[in-house]
């Protein structure tokens, strides 16, 4: 079993979807990662939050297998984030983003976590992403996401980036932009050519699609859910479960990479349930294998 | 081995997509249909054209397991439609309509396919949907193909088909229309309470999504392709592979449905790669299994 490192933001959300509304929960891109991922592996996390996160740092991450040496704590507010959801909760629109302490936050990894084999960059600029790997000890495997944000902005950072990373998880519109193409399979190798070997294209209810090192693809639907509460962190309650399972292999294979996929799927399909981490908290193993186990019957089928 | 009757539009259409243009080619959902299903077993197509399709007829039908008997040549024009895609190929702008000799199109089941066992009702108005089930006898599995024009504008009509109906084939839009229920799993049950117990929810480029008997779904991704050329077509294309498949199984189970929807999407795979059904027409059984063989790898994972 080998310890992920994973970088990214610890948050407030306040959340309005047609099904209710959450004010001031707990959310961010490493929380989701990290409470999935610790379902299969050691998580180490590296954030900031203010002193306004309180009890809640115990609540979250107590009781796991997440070391939060590197979760600084420091004077003021904790990075806070509102959305709202429409009808199909395919659209998402942002009410308002403020970075407050995350707006200095600058990756300091801890001496003990700087020889961890995996490591996850969340969504963050490419230059801290970049200041994370420096730091780093020559890890057996590094996963990152990013966004529009930085693909349009900061393109010769994200380069730089990518040709240290081994696996990239990002949106479908993501990769054709990153690409400059439209058609998702040559999209898709043009990013490989950037560097990451693995891509791993996320589609929300469509599902997720992965180039493999051979060239072909692997392809998964998502669960079909008859209550999805609150779509909030799927994405990077998706990246846990995948890179989570992946740290808890002897070697990361074809067949690993498949497999991992499925996870990840299962516990984003959990995240989706209930608002915040709330249905991630009181998820169990067994859940998690039953669910794994439907999707198997969801998309097996016999050649004759 | 079952013979299916399908009922439909066979018709010529000019097509504009970003790789290029095609003009009065032949088209319709019916000659889409016929041509999939003929790689399983006999269809004995039941259409209209005008005398303009002339050779066509053979040139598309012809040296296939295709039985024209019920195929009508009258006086005027062939029906005609012109659509144009978007960048992406997931937007398209329909052109004109023109129904010429469809517009007084009665379908009429020739006495010798009255006993056919499948039977595929094409994207017509319900009335003359359920005319065709009348004049049937008793077929073992009746699959039907709608749209929203009938959903909005002859639902009581729709209703009394989908009673008779064992495999509605439809996009995603069309179930959560004609269920009135955005997601997606509770919409399904809904369609299966109206009639039929096998919906087959067609997403295009994300795959398709099936309820069975038992409650829980299959779901399958599409073939990710380079070159996507011109989709129409691809819909009525997976259903002829669907139903095809199908009719060519000595029973209608779970495993057959699965397969039968890989069946599905391979022919609609292939479909694409042409303008009308160019590929189709010079496809062999040879390719399909080899495609088919490509959807495991892409789909299939080991529990361990």
């Amino acid at each position: 079993m080998n310890p992920i490192l994973a970088v990214g933001s610890v948050a407030f959300d306040s959340i309005k979807t047609p099904f209710g509304e959450a004010s001031r929960v707990v959310g961010g891109a490493a929380t989701y990662f990290a409470i999935a991922a610790s379902f299969f592996t050691e998580v180490r996390i590296v954030a900031v939050v203010g002193e306004d996160f309180g009890a809640n740092i115990d609540k979250v991450f107590g009781g796991r297998t997440i070391d939060i040496t590197g979760l600084e704590t420091v004077p003021g507010e904790t990075f806070r984030w509102k959305g709202e959801y429409g009808f199909d909760l395919n659209s998402r629109e942002t009410i308002y983003t403020h970075l407050n302490v995350f707006e200095q936050f600058k990756p300091k990894i801890p001496e003990s976590h700087r020889s961890s084999p995996f490591v996850f960059l969340g969504n963050i600029h490419p230059t801290l992403q970049l200041d994370v790997i420096e730091q780093v000890e020559k890890p057996r495997l590094v996963g990152a996401d990013t966004m529009n944000y930085w693909i349009e902005g900061t393109p010769d950072e994200l380069k730089k980036v990518l040709k240290r990373v081994d696996v990239l998880l990002i949106n479908d519109s993501e990769a054709r932009q990153l690409a400059g193409e439209a058609n998702l399979v040559k999209a898709a190798r043009t990013v490989q050519a950037m560097g990451p070997k693995t891509l791993v294209i996320k589609r929300g209810e469509h599902g997720v699609l992965m180039t493999r090192n051979g060239g072909g693809f692997f392809a998964a639907p998502a669960m079909p859910l008859e209550e999805v509460f609150d779509p909030t962190g799927a994405g990077d309650t998706f990246a846990g479960g995948f890179l989570g399972y992946l740290a808890s292999c002897d070697t990361v294979d074809d067949a690993a990479l498949a497999r991992a996929i499925i996870y990840g799927s299962t516990l984003a399909s959990f995240a989706v349930e209930d608002f915040s981490v709330d249905r991630l908290l009181c998820l169990t193993k067994d859940e998690i294998s039953v669910r794994f186990n439907e999707f198997k019957t969801l998309t097996h089928f016999d050649v004759t």
